[in-house]
């Protein structure tokens, strides 16, 4: 399996892991945002993953190029995040070995020309931001390609703008940290039994409970996140149950969407690692 | 999306529609034969499709190569039914425009090495096939490549070796008529209203309604094939609830494969026709 197959797949195998209680899955969508779309944004995401297999190609332009085909269905954002940590993931298993130290160098030596593009991907879908930080104002990254002027102008790389977000988005967090919780979600997809989805499903779980997803904080505010979390808590320690969990998730549309990226990305390296479908 | 995009998008809808009653789908699958494999599977056939969207290659080399990746799962034949429908497709939609004369063509066209191919497939998973037709017993698809001599012996085309099986297989049966039951399954998903996904359900029933699945026909028999077909019918007019008959079929492993086949290929047609996701 390829790099780009691979990427495809984990793509595949997060949306149809269930319960992941809050997201769409196999079992529970939204009126909107349906299974079926997942489905669609995986396999129109393909070209801009195997421009991320080919390092002859701006980083940014593989993940603009990503999320555009990825938007070519009627659901909206369904993959944004999960392909933030794709790309650089496959990028680094080309340029490779895949490991947290080939990772970081791939996103450290990101561009200002990869920000570029990475603002121009917020052209082809709504994605749920924040303001931008005190300072930072014209890089709002909801103006999009029309940001152009001033991301050159601040001459931040790509690093630099997802650095200015770490602190309130758990993806970008990610990029700065060598994607030290997506190689532990691998660690633990592969180390536990059963199915893949099942799996998935447990170390979701794990996930949640452990840290407030920063969608979910984006969405609602920090204290919704941090009540999620707390719930996801309980059910991890056999005090609640999932099922009930994942219904009053989708009732209050609490979605935890980093957690479920980290899956995605988390799989992926699980993939490359050997872990069997 | 690329003529190869749509046959993955047709594949992993197919697997997804809910509810196809005996087959794996997003609500029910088997202890062996699960979700997830369809997802692999799906992903696995890509290199097989792009050969199938370049005329350069051979339609069965293009065949072979989409079941060997296809195959690289533990569930074993996941999709196998359904690449014999659209890969004749895909290469029909880039020689175009995709209509029934042009998929003919594709298929009278294919040589004694295609069929040498077809056979070679067969090594790769395990197919549900009958005997072979009286006077052929040297030309049993079961040996797979060990029959290229006989193939070649009998100089039959891979169109040749369809025709023979068009009487007991539903999708052999397709190759000799203009894929007439693709087209006419993709016409009506795309009369119908609503997601995709639950066009897929109510066509397949229709389907499997008016015809007795071939699948059901070589795992069981024809009778069980013909009970399954009266099922689907008192479903379809509503003298029977559908997810009972869903677990009716499951418990009595009644998988009515060729049915879902047809799906497949009417959702490429379908997407090529501009059915949205």
């Amino acid at each position: 399996m390829t790099p780009v197959q691979r990427a495809q797949l984990a793509l595949l195998l997060e949306v149809a892991g269930t319960p992941k209680p809050g997201n769409v899955d196999r079992q529970r969508e939204y009126a909107v945002l349906r299974f079926e779309h997942f489905l669609a944004g995986a396999v129109g995401s393909t070209p801009g993953l195997r421009l991320a297999a080919n390092p002859a190609f701006g980083l940014g332009l593989a993940f603009e190029t990503a999320v555009r085909g990825m938007s070519r269905q009627e659901g909206g954002n369904t993959q944004f995040g999960a392909l933030l940590l794709l790309v650089p993931l496959v990028r680094a298993t080309v340029t490779g070995p895949l490991h947290p130290t080939t990772v970081r160098d791939v996103v450290t030596e990101t561009t200002v020309g990869d920000a570029v593009a990475f603002y121009r991907a917020f052209d082809h879908v709504d994605v749920a931001v924040g303001d931008p930080p005190a300072g930072l104002e014209d890089l709002d990254i909801r103006a999009g390609a029309r940001a152009r002027q001033a991301v050159l102008d601040h001459g931040l790389s790509w690093y630099g703008i997802m650095q200015a977000s770490a602190e309130v988005d758990g993806v970008a967090r990610e990029w700065t940290t060598g994607f030290e919780r997506t190689f532990d979600a691998a660690d633990r997809l592969y180390a536990r039994e059963g199915s893949v989805l099942d799996r998935e499903a447990g170390v979701f779980l794990e996930l949640l409970a452990e840290e407030p997803d920063t969608f979910v904080e984006k969405q609602h505010d920090a204290a919704t996140a941090a009540w999620a979390t707390e719930q996801a808590r309980r059910v991890r320690d056999g005090d609640r149950d999932v099922d009930g969990l994942a219904e009053e998730f989708v009732t209050k549309e609490i979605n935890p969407g980093t957690t479920a990226d980290l899956i995605a990305g988390g799989v992926y390296v699980a993939l490359a690692r050997g872990l069997v479908v």
